[in-house]
């Protein structure tokens, strides 16, 4: 997502009339050209946007599948909820953070619900082209609206089973309000990391370790589950639903080629669509390293090849491959999935050992095979430094940890964050929500 | 969806000659950026139609998921094959009877399946370009047939756990073959409705009302289920699968994009793609706040949120921004949206309170916030009349009251519509079909 | 896919020049039609390419649905490694085998993992918009492996349940790298039964029936699951979850827009671009006339209508257009997909009487209604021979049959192929796996 500023300067070259719209073929005399760019760029927008949309459904099946059948409803709703609170959020507070230099300069481009002017004028003519040479404002704001709604998503799954649902949504609404886009403005909003060099592609960093660390903070603070650690032992809590895991996971290798592929944010040029296309066959050969890297490694070590891993071995090898999606080779991709499969099957247990429960995965996923992923980018392009991928890895992480603990610490300390032991025991769903997910199907 | 009879009318003018097909290029000479707009439309509508498709599948699960375990099967079974009858039954009738003035005068561009030709002959050559000025006949047509299709799907799930399958299915016949494409022609067909300035952008009305219409009146002719209101309580019959019913709604809502997104009908300038990139960002928004809404509101009047109040709250959001998804800012669709799902939460007990037995809620999602949505329209759209869009509703609302009723009541005079007793207490799987959903897993 | 060399062709005629990338519009004096016809032939792929991805979560839900619940994980295993396997093999074997004149020739295009190119530089500017007049080349690879993948995801449904994972998966790479690329090359790598005129638009025979005759193979040289046949009688087994199974169902009905619509392989012309929009509308007609066909013929035979037959219907339906689905019109279409239903309904019995145990109905869905569909061809499309159909039909049939038995003997002879008894009726979740898919619902 390098030219994501350029959108704003664009738009602020001229006015934006609001005439009669030609719908049945472009104006003659207008450049065809150039309306093609145009066109093609948003719609590379859109559909990278739904397939990212896709993503919040990925992540509720996933999570709902491996959470108890206790609290599965509660899972449900928190997925539904911080989606519809970040795109709310994102919308009134954190695009305009996000983007700052052309948001604030152009009144009624985006003035949040007291303006009356949106995105941009409805029935752009083709006479107006020459205004709009990149992309409508609308296609980038919904797809970048995705991102920060997945940089939350991430976070539920590992709080599941013991976090209150009100503070949850309001660490979301904080998240997706000012913590993400701050942070991803020093990238993508032409800040500071940008400046320096730091290369992230579609947001190895920018995305996944955020909700990762955010994630890291809220476990520390909330505490493992009761039970989960006793005498030194792990005690496995299977997940209640295998098959909606597996969707889930396949649902997220899809939203995928939107989230890489449309992080070329442009497709109009021979060019660029040639490198949205290496993009999509570099993000699924990566996924497939990580699971095959899972699948084996599992076999190895425990003998019985363990579907848990080899899910969040294919959503690792994506995390991995997200950073730098477009230089790599396709067997070079494969092999930086693969190193994310294998860092999923160590960083399981290795954050058991410490104690911190992490119910789905999510932090080895999305924090650690981000880290690996953000510093991949140096095998393959030759424009990367190390040093500034890791300064930019760790000032990122410093921001996170910080304003999320804060956060964190501030609503433990009002609203509390933790539901109740008996709550906690009986099951979210009965106890907070008083509805079961599954209330006909019988505990073993 | 505004221009829909032009693509007739641009396909009368000129024969459709079957030459050989130029692949590999546009042919010298021919005006390639009226090339692109033919094709960025008929991919709009492609794509939008895979999405609208999709809408099929997200009934499907909402539905299967909200009815009890022991009904699950013949509810799939509804689902799928509505959607087939009504491919099958809008190719045959409802298409015809929508768009009267071209399809009948064009001999073979649709003639059933006693005509040879069908949509437009094989291998289009470029030197044809001029008389496909607007998009090709079958994109629209699959695009118009999953419309269709949804208004069917909206009826199964409130006649859920007690209908006949045979009798529905008939009735799903005649709704897709007569009723919808009737009263669509009036507005979409370039009839009365639509010369009077009645505004329906993708359809509140015209597809959603419909499909309510149907549901209320077939609701009042069928009665409620057993045992659901009792001694003036009602009683709850909670649906068996939450997951399931979630993945339905995030599966709507991202079919929602194409349903809304793809009635611009054009994509080929730059107009029209920033207006579809509008209304996508739009119709996001609005879900949003359905669901919002629904969630603070059942945790204000009952304590614990609603996970269904809230799927329903988010597609009562979408219902009610289809009417008119472009001229709102994104605060305003918000705002609309959230009257949406305020609308459901107050109106699924106002339902039970006159027994009427609405088992996912359709009525309250796809007609009452059909109805909003519609008037709605004239608070952002300064073309909308009041009156115009009352008198539409009101309209559509007896033109499908009074058929559906007819077809209703013939069918329960007939063959009857409701199962035995015994079988709705024992469940329509084994009853009906002899084949339960979840075999293993038993009844708690 | 009837063009598909030509891509390596146009791809030898220049040289990959890695150039900056000009982002932000074309460049002046490029023929901008001709870019168009590019970016619109590679988003044809990427489109087509990632619904077809999505099949792959079709089959992983369909068969996870159809299996009984102790060997749901161990299904879900066997489908997310068998996509990961096909993606890795295909790339590293099996394209270089299917289109051996093209990339054997191009240093650098593809040479696995040891070389640094892949598919083509990063950044080609439009300047070498002439060298690139077709498609980009990662975006063919990208829709080309997932047809491969999509012949593993076949086979894996009939072998289920008894089935050990490893075997399995050798299967799946020796079928992915060599079995399937090799008799592909034949039709779509130019070769001899291209030269004789077979037709075989998406892969009735290619994919479906390739599938198909390694699953029945399998299934020979396996055996039917224990108990399945005693005393002359069928023990129905029923799948554990039919709510998974139709999403599965949606989901390859999704899919096939991008198998189907893809394989015209071109959308950068009028022509073209109709072409792609009448394959949608048959692919969609065809789908459900073989559900309608299924459900009536159940309702006629059994007096109740059977959902796995309806599902497996419109599966059917679509295999048997597959071959085909251009040129029919919408009624024949119809008519097409409707044969398949009834094949399948037929097929099933008859396969049990066999006693060739097929768990998911693959065998008549893909190999029989494929064969059907091969056929078919001829009755819309006056360049078909009906002996030049059956002929090749004959040959994939045999060449499969006999390198997939050599292969099964040597897995059966060395590792062994089946679990043990034990393993089997205890499931091959906890035996196999130690991961039970729904730990928490207590079997009936």
């Amino acid at each position: 997502m390098k030219l994501i500023q350029s959108i704003s300067v664009a738009a602020m070259l001229g006015a934006l009339p609001t005439l009669a719209l030609a719908q049945d073929g472009p104006v003659p005399g207008v450049n065809a050209s150039t309306d093609s760019v145009f066109i093609f760029n948003s719609l590379l927008f859109l559909i990278g946007g739904f397939l990212v949309f896709w993503m919040a459904a990925g992540f509720a099946m996933l999570e709902a599948g491996l959470v108890r059948g206790k609290n599965v409803t509660m899972q449900l709703m928190k997925n539904i909820s911080l989606f519809s609170l970040a795109a709310i959020f994102y919308y009134l507070i954190g695009y305009n953070l996000m983007y700052p230099l052309g948001t604030w300069a152009m009144e009624g481009i985006l003035s949040g619900v007291w303006g009356v002017g949106a995105l941009e004028a409805v029935g752009v003519t083709a006479d107006a082209a020459d205004d709009y040479s990149y992309a409508a404002t609308a296609s980038d704001f919904f797809f970048q609206l995705m991102f920060c709604a997945t940089t939350a998503s991430i976070v539920s799954g590992t709080l599941a089973e013991r976090i209150k649902l009100w503070p949850f949504l309001i660490f979301v609404i904080v998240l997706t309000s000012i913590i993400y886009p701050l942070q991803a403005s020093w990238k993508w909003g032409g800040g500071f990391l940008d400046g320096m060099g730091f290369l992230d592609f579609a947001g190895s960093t920018v995305v996944h370790s955020v909700g990762g660390w955010a994630a890291l903070v809220g476990a520390l603070i909330l505490g493992p589950r009761i039970g989960k650690y006793k005498d030194g032992r792990t005690i496995p809590m299977p997940g209640s639903n295998l098959a909606l895991a597996t969707l889930g996971t396949f649902i997220l290798w899809l939203g995928w080629f939107g989230f890489n592929g449309g992080s070329q944010l442009a497709m109009g040029t021979v060019g660029d669509v040639a490198d949205v296309s290496r993009i999509f066959a570099n993000t699924n050969t990566a996924a497939a390293g990580g699971a095959i890297a899972a699948l084996i490694l599992t076999q190895v070590l425990y003998k019985k090849p363990d579907l848990t891993m080899v899910l969040n071995g294919a959503l690792a090898g994506l995390v991995s491959i997200t950073a730098e999606p477009l230089t790599p080779s396709l067997g070079a991709a494969t092999l930086i999935g693969a190193v994310g499969g294998v860092i999923v099957v160590f960083a399981v247990p290795f954050l058991d050992k410490l104690k911190i429960d992490d119910v789905v995965g999510a932090i080895p996923v999305h924090l650690f095979a981000g880290i690996w992923g953000t510093i991949a980018v140096v095998l393959t392009n030759p424009d990367a430094s190390v040093m500034v991928q890791l300064y930019s890895i760790l000032v990122v992480g410093i921001f996170v940890v910080v304003t999320s603990a804060v956060v964190w610490f501030i609503l433990k300390a009002t609203m509390g964050i933790r539901v109740s032991e008996e709550a906690e025991i009986n099951g979210l769903d009965m106890a907070e929500l008083g509805m079961e997910a599954y209330p006909e199907f019988s505990k073993g």
